[in-house]
């Protein structure tokens, strides 16, 4: 691993200074080495998913670690998409002259080398690498070791793409070996990496922010509330809460607490729960809610720190904004939380007041994505606060430094 | 440690949404206290100066030490200036409109809990306590145990201002205890600090990342560079040389190595050493410097990577800028380096392929501060790459969130 790290390093130099036609021409040669060796990722992924079906993995996860055709298609629209983004390297903004006569402002730079570690998708090594190397940034990739050689495969073609175009292979190097100490070495080479990117279950995360001695850009739990207030327009609160929770079940930003106003929660509580009940979604509900809905059952106090993932909603009737606040403040995983009001100067409390990293106003948790901000695409979404907060796209995976333009000048 | 982490997290949920106007108030009432406890002030430092000299320290670290009434005033000034600052909070950017109909922006916000780890200059105190304060930040204040007495007393100032506007004294706590085991405990509970800013020496700096477990900001050597470039005006050259080593030998922002272009080496160096040789500067030279300058030594492989911190000089010819930015991006410490060249395009590919927080063209390294940059005020500078690089103010100590305005908009 130190080798693959020093690697890196010296690659790292090169591809941040590579122009932005350079880096557009290494991932359009990758879609090409893709398209020519699509029989050869498909049969490397074959014993992938044969050796996943020997060892017993379930069918979500030979589901994940599939590459269909359709799959192969996404990847290759995405390297297209990443390479049609703006280049963020090499961005100066607000160059100003200061009292001593010098300019200063701040140019956007590569971080170096970034390391990422993931579960069984073969596609996000794709993902990974083409956000990274537009960036400008080196990096290493430790897939899962289900997907190791569907992983191999994409590597080469990763490779092609960068000899294509003259850059050195080490730009991207995916880690080959299914050794678990690798992560470990990874994770704790702070001169040769400059950051780790874990994308996975909430149990791999944990363990590396543990045991990292690098910096770690992660996301955790997704626990998003929707807050209905009693100055709602229960129309729009309906569409939100129901978008909300049903549109997708198993991801992030799926509303996972429903809070309502005492004082709407009579009309609305009943209402929205009809919808629920023809999705067949369960309701977990405080003292007050199951008193005004028959079909919930009484909530726990784990509940309301629960990232169902599932058709499972808790409710809560609150007294006022205060309350909701207060308990998005104490159980919100700081993912991402929306209120439903008509009310400008609660809006503008509940913007300021609410420490989560997407904070919403009249618009379903469903949009905190890197694609609906307009970001082209992401590498993840941050629940930290340092470095990167909210979803990540390529400003994410980047830093600035200060440049400083004088005239020979000196300091007095 | 614990129920100082539990307060800091609850006070700072006060203190992230007060106005700019209570904080301010804040600060300035906290002149008051310290214009009143003045002579308290005085005596509590006396107290630490007397255990200092019968513990033998150094008259260095007894200077350090000294609340003089000329750094009283300094301490003042220092939170009027603060006071005076914009305050970074709520700051909405970049709103804007996308294809689905949501506007989407990001909102400038505190980080939480801030602990500051620093040695023994009592005067740090009321400096990060300030920056946190007007951040929003919750902080935790752990000064060298050779200035707890002094650290009491004025601790007991901050927690008078804060009185004085009803904000809670937790937004400022001070780790009474000398007990090395605190530092321990302050930087590993995430759970309630958010950032670990340490202060001081290379060795306390070190210690602390190696074992935090929160996200540090920190600032290790300051080895910096200036390269003089055969296209270089050498009357701006010798102003930035002589600058950038003399201006001041005990800073981070000092230029420990000079880099020459073997075209003007014959002409440029026995021209500055004369200037350095009366100031009393050593010279330690590569060989080729060292047939220029018959009084310097020959520089060992360790010079290149030492922060004198002291009038000694590395000088090194060399054959052209890329032989510079190699020894550059090789031995610099990525905090501050200059070129001194009038070629257009050199300046552009300096720039973009010197890897250092502080990149200058024509102007001497001792412009790289807070103040300088005009950020108004720093906690320190950032040798990282991750959330803060460079000179760190007020910004450095806030995040951004997302903020989402839609009218009733659900994802499709």
């Amino acid at each position: 691993m130190t080798e693959l790290g020093q690697n890196a390093r010296r690659a790292s130099r090169v591809i941040a200074r590579a122009t932005t036609a350079v880096k557009n021409a290494a991932l359009l040669a990758t879609v090409d080495a893709i398209e020519a060796a699509s029989d050869r990722l498909v049969a490397a992924n074959e014993l992938d998913l044969q050796a996943g079906r020997d060892s017993g993995l379930d069918d979500a996860m030979l589901d994940r670690l599939a590459l269909t055709p359709a799959r192969l298609q996404t990847m290759i629209e995405g390297l297209r998409q990443v390479a049609a983004l703006p280049d963020p390297v090499g961005v100066i903004r607000d160059m100003k002259f200061l009292p001593s006569g010098i300019q200063v402002g701040k140019m956007r730079v590569p971080l170096g080398v970034i390391g990422i570690i993931y579960e069984s998708r073969p596609n996000v090594t794709v993902e990974a690498a083409s956000l990274c190397l537009k960036s400008g940034n080196a990096c290493i990739l430790r897939g899962g070791s289900e997907s190791i050689h569907s992983n191999r495969a994409i590597a080469e073609c990763l490779r092609t793409g960068l000899a294509a175009v003259g850059l050195p292979d080490e730009v991207v190097q995916v880690v080959e070996t299914t050794d678990r100490a690798a992560v470990g070495a990874l994770i704790t080479m702070p001169d040769y990496v400059d950051v780790i990117v874990p994308r996975g279950g909430k149990g791999l995360i944990e363990r590396i922010s543990k045991d990292a001695r690098v910096p770690v850009i992660k996301h955790l739990d997704g626990i998003c509330h929707v807050y209905v207030d009693d100055r709602a327009d229960l129309d729009k609160a309906e569409a939100i809460a129901i978008n909300a929770k049903t549109h997708r079940y198993g991801v992030c930003n799926a509303m996972e607490t429903l809070l309502v106003h005492q004082a709407v929660a009579a009309e609305f509580l009943p209402r929205v729960a009809a919808i629920y009940a023809a999705k067949g979604v369960e309701l977990r509900g405080c003292p007050l809610s199951c008193e005004l809905l028959p079909q919930a059952v009484a909530a726990t106090e784990e509940d309301w720190s629960t990232e169902y993932l599932a058709p499972i909603l808790s409710v809560k009737v609150v007294a006022d904004m205060d309350a909701a606040i207060e308990h998005i403040n104490t159980y919100s995983s700081q993912h991402t939380d929306a209120m439903v009001s008509e009310d400008f100067s609660r809006a503008r409390r509940f913007l300021a007041e609410v420490d989560s990293s997407s904070v919403m106003i009249n618009a379903s948790t469903r949009f905190a994505d890197g694609f609906e901000y307009g970001l082209g695409a992401e590498i993840g979404i941050s629940t930290d606060k340092i470095h990167a907060r909210g979803p990540v796209g390529l400003d994410g995976l980047t830093s600035e430094k200060y440049v400083v333009f004088g005239d020979g000048h000196i300091r007095q």
